[in-house]
């Protein structure tokens, strides 16, 4: 029996419908379904209520209808010998380069700035930049990074990657470690992040990272909230020693209405739909990887619970 | 003798010099330079004054600098059987791609109603839609309309097309003439005008047409400004029943103070950027075609007067 539950009702029905089609050899239920707790052998899931995972004493496996498990790996009710499952694409990677591609191509082609000048009725062209002319640093180079960063590529910007660990990529130069940042930092006039939000990651964006930019660089968060620190890219922006911003991810969300950040004029933010889960991918590739574990084999997209992806 | 004119005196020294680089076998003088007006073979220019052409008896062609030549053909200096030359693509295409696709990203992802949100302070996602769920019809299939179909095509958009002449292009759903248009317009939530100032296309995109659009589409204008008549868009923006427009060129450049474009929430307006000619790249084309003019063989890119471009 598998249960099925997100903080929206009819998503949740949206949901059972699509997996109930998908397969129906399987008994999917909701919350207010579960009538025999011991009967649960896994869970999909985004947003559980509290305290859900320990009443579920024969669970076998939780699968999160996200990439971003840090949520589900904070809580206190998840044996840690528990196979976590994370969402391995789901359509997110193509929506996340279309979010990252509009906040480069708003950079090379100046369109901030013609916005401003609209303001103001100002007509002035500026000199046109070449996507050979745009260095971008892609920040994270697992499944959504690599193909933001080759995506990029294809455009014909400049770009670089940047992962924790060492990566070997075919025609992409990739740093790694602290030494490999501050090197991508000093060459990206966009620095794109879509990292995921581990113990390693968290903070990474800070005052020292933003003053290693050039003049005059963009940054784009669209990994998570707590890399970021605000109050910083709020000083670089007010200085003038950044150009602009686009965010999809805070540190408290939804961002409280005090922040500083909804109304600053080189601020473009987001509600956190960078990448959105879509419904059908999701369900084609949980449902495959249950149909896998039923019939014990193995599966990809278990979560390293130390990594924290 | 080959003259070279803008109406900036940097930027035609900066032509004057990659030309010379280009072709030292040939002479290439500035207006200022011109001692002898018989022995002037060619013009290469944008914006040349008033009656120029008049006084140059020996001129066997003009080359434009740019890819709309609706200015130079209206003038009456200029002989009806000289051949003009317009720049062939000079890097113009793949900035109009990015031009358009900028438009097209920012409607696909409600990029202009998050921008409102975050004016009124409103954290709210909106449903997610799939490149696949836009149809984008671009009118004109030059060499520029034909780049911007084909790479929003590789970016997963519906894409049709539609020209003046019947067309018949590979994998790309193509329409003609008046039937056509209203076809082509009926099935497009962003409709992207590339075409140029023709007496065919002046007023293109009046009232009734911009009446045909789907409600809620966006009209991106990079064509020429006389296309659009900005009243009638101004009255579908304020009604609703457009959701916004993205517009680079207009019935008057630059823009007049007292145009209501300027300050419309649902307009995004740049000052004709969105294709901006790249030297090396013009020069590298046009030496080209010179050097073969001088050797008596055929060029492209000679303008037929009768049909405009």
């Amino acid at each position: 029996m598998i249960l099925l539950h997100t903080p929206s009702t009819k998503e949740t029905q949206a949901y059972i419908a699509l997996f109930r089609a998908a397969m129906p050899q399987q008994t999917f239920i909701t919350l207010d379904e579960l009538d025999d707790p011991n009967q649960v052998a896994y869970v999909v899931t985004w947003g559980p209520p509290a305290g859900l995972f320990a009443g579920l004493p024969a669970l076998r496996g939780v699968f999160a209808l996200g990439a971003g498990v840090d949520k589900l790996l904070a809580r206190d009710d998840l044996d840690p010998e528990l196979p976590i499952y994370r969402l391995l694409d789901g359509g997110m990677a193509a929506q996340m380069l279309e979010y990252v591609r509009f906040g480069v191509l708003s950079y090379q082609r100046h369109m901030d700035i013609y916005r401003r000048q609209q303001a103001d009725g100002v007509w002035k062209m500026l000199p046109p930049r070449l996507p050979a002319d745009v260095r971008v640093g892609v920040l994270g180079l697992g499944e959504i990074g690599l193909t933001v960063a080759r995506g990029l590529q294809a455009d014909g910007y400049r770009v670089q990657g940047w992962s924790r660990t060492p990566r070997s990529l075919s025609g992409l130069v990739s740093h790694h470690g602290q030494a490999g940042l501050h090197a991508l930092l000093a060459e990206s006039d966009v620095l794109a992040c879509v990292l995921p939000s581990t113990p390693e990651t968290a903070g990474l964006l800070d005052a020292a990272t933003l003053a290693r930019l050039p003049a005059g660089a963009m940054l784009i968060n669209a990994g998570r909230g707590d890399l970021l620190d605000e109050m910083a890219l709020l000083a670089a922006l007010d200085e003038g020693r950044l150009r602009c911003a686009q965010l999809d991810v805070f540190a408290q969300e939804p961002l409280p209405p005090d922040s500083r950040l909804w109304q600053h004029p080189s601020v473009t933010l987001t509600p956190h739909i960078a990448a959105i889960t879509l419904r059908q991918q999701a369900v084609a590739q949980i449902a495959d990887r249950l149909q896998r574990l039923v019939q014990g084999e193995a599966v990809a997209g278990q979560v390293a619970r130390h990594r924290g992806y």
